[in-house]
């Protein structure tokens, strides 16, 4: 079956579904997604028809669209299960959807580039209010995360020394906070598991850099 | 193995999993987490123990301390099968998990509790505008949810016309914008499958106003 990544360079969520796809070692091909041009063509109909939602990214397996970066990486990994992207044990894969949620849910949204659009066209403030917005709940996200990560011994990966779901999620909310100049000192295992993760093609290769629409 | 959940009356997380626990027959403790009183429990030592987030719901199945509503939900499905959550294809797990997420990433994290404190306490608005900020972001994402489910033809349910954890996340948010006055006129999709749900035990005796902590 025939894949379609619908993606935008920047778009955390759209680096997520990249790197399953890497990891996965599945062939796809690439529509980019301007979020920017010309009011951000995720507004335009056409991608609307795709996604009401009207963020990226999007996945066409055939006829089928499926929305939601998260959604999407786990219907990867049931169709395509080697190599895993989540553990084989139910508290496992609580454990990875926990970490995954926890930045997928409760930090990257509130980040996302239409509430930052809004504060600021909507509720008058300035960039660099947004820019402290940004950081505050990366702060905030990343201190409790850390502490789940030295509490479960983390190391190379975010859960069980294996690639999951949550390392997906994890590293590129920390490209964004590098982006927007958070100080990693204060959180040595994230940075540390980033710091792998990084060296790995699955990451590396999929990162905004590297993307045919980056700029 | 024994349940524990640490729940808040009005928490909107903590009502998924009362209803994923009701749904499949389970009984378990409740231990109220007062989300206001003495500047939040859910910020004291203790509870930061079991849930570094310093967010509810945290459910305790035995020694294990599992967090994250959307995690939650999933654990009790896979170590309680039956009644079933989850759609037995891939894509039709795609599908709820995208619809859930739709609501549990890209509508409640903004408007949860922490982020309106932030925005009156640090950002300098008032009720008023977090009240408009509240219902703004319900407005967005029940716009493309409406036309989702219309385009999946849903009736009773969100999908497959079967109870699922979109079911356990919609039932919630549509409380919440009540409360906060948003007329669900334009989405007739979301009133009646809401209006179906909210007639089934599973979401009527786990309400807000039926729990033992409720003021």
């Amino acid at each position: 079956m025939s894949l379609t990544l619908y993606t935008y360079f920047r778009s955390s969520a759209a680096w997520r579904v990249r790197a399953a796809l890497a990891w996965k070692g599945l062939d796809y091909q690439v529509v980019p997604v301007h979020l920017l041009r010309e009011g951000g063509e995720q507004h335009a109909e056409a991608y609307r028809k795709l996604n009401p939602q009207e963020l990226v990214p999007a996945l066409c397996d055939g006829e089928h669209v499926i929305t939601q970066s998260m959604a999407i990486c786990e219907y990867l990994d049931e169709t395509h299960p080697t190599p895993a992207l989540m553990p084989s044990d139910p508290l496992g894969r609580a454990r990875v959807r926990a970490l995954a949620q926890a930045i997928a849910c409760d930090i990257h949204p509130i980040n996302n580039l239409r509430v930052l659009q809004h504060l600021k066209r909507n509720m008058g403030h300035s960039q660099e209010d947004t820019d402290n917005w940004y950081r505050h709940w990366i702060t905030v996200g990343f201190a409790s995360l850390e502490n789940e990560l030295a509490r479960l011994g983390s190391k190379d990966f975010c859960y069980g020394g294996a690639m999951s779901l949550a390392d997906i999620c994890l590293v590129p909310q920390v490209f964004n906070a590098r982006r927007f100049n958070v100080d990693l000192a204060p959180y040595p295992h994230i940075a540390q598991i980033d710091a792998h993760l990084m060296s790995l093609p699955t990451f590396a290769d999929t990162q905004p850099s590297r993307q045919p629409d980056a700029e």
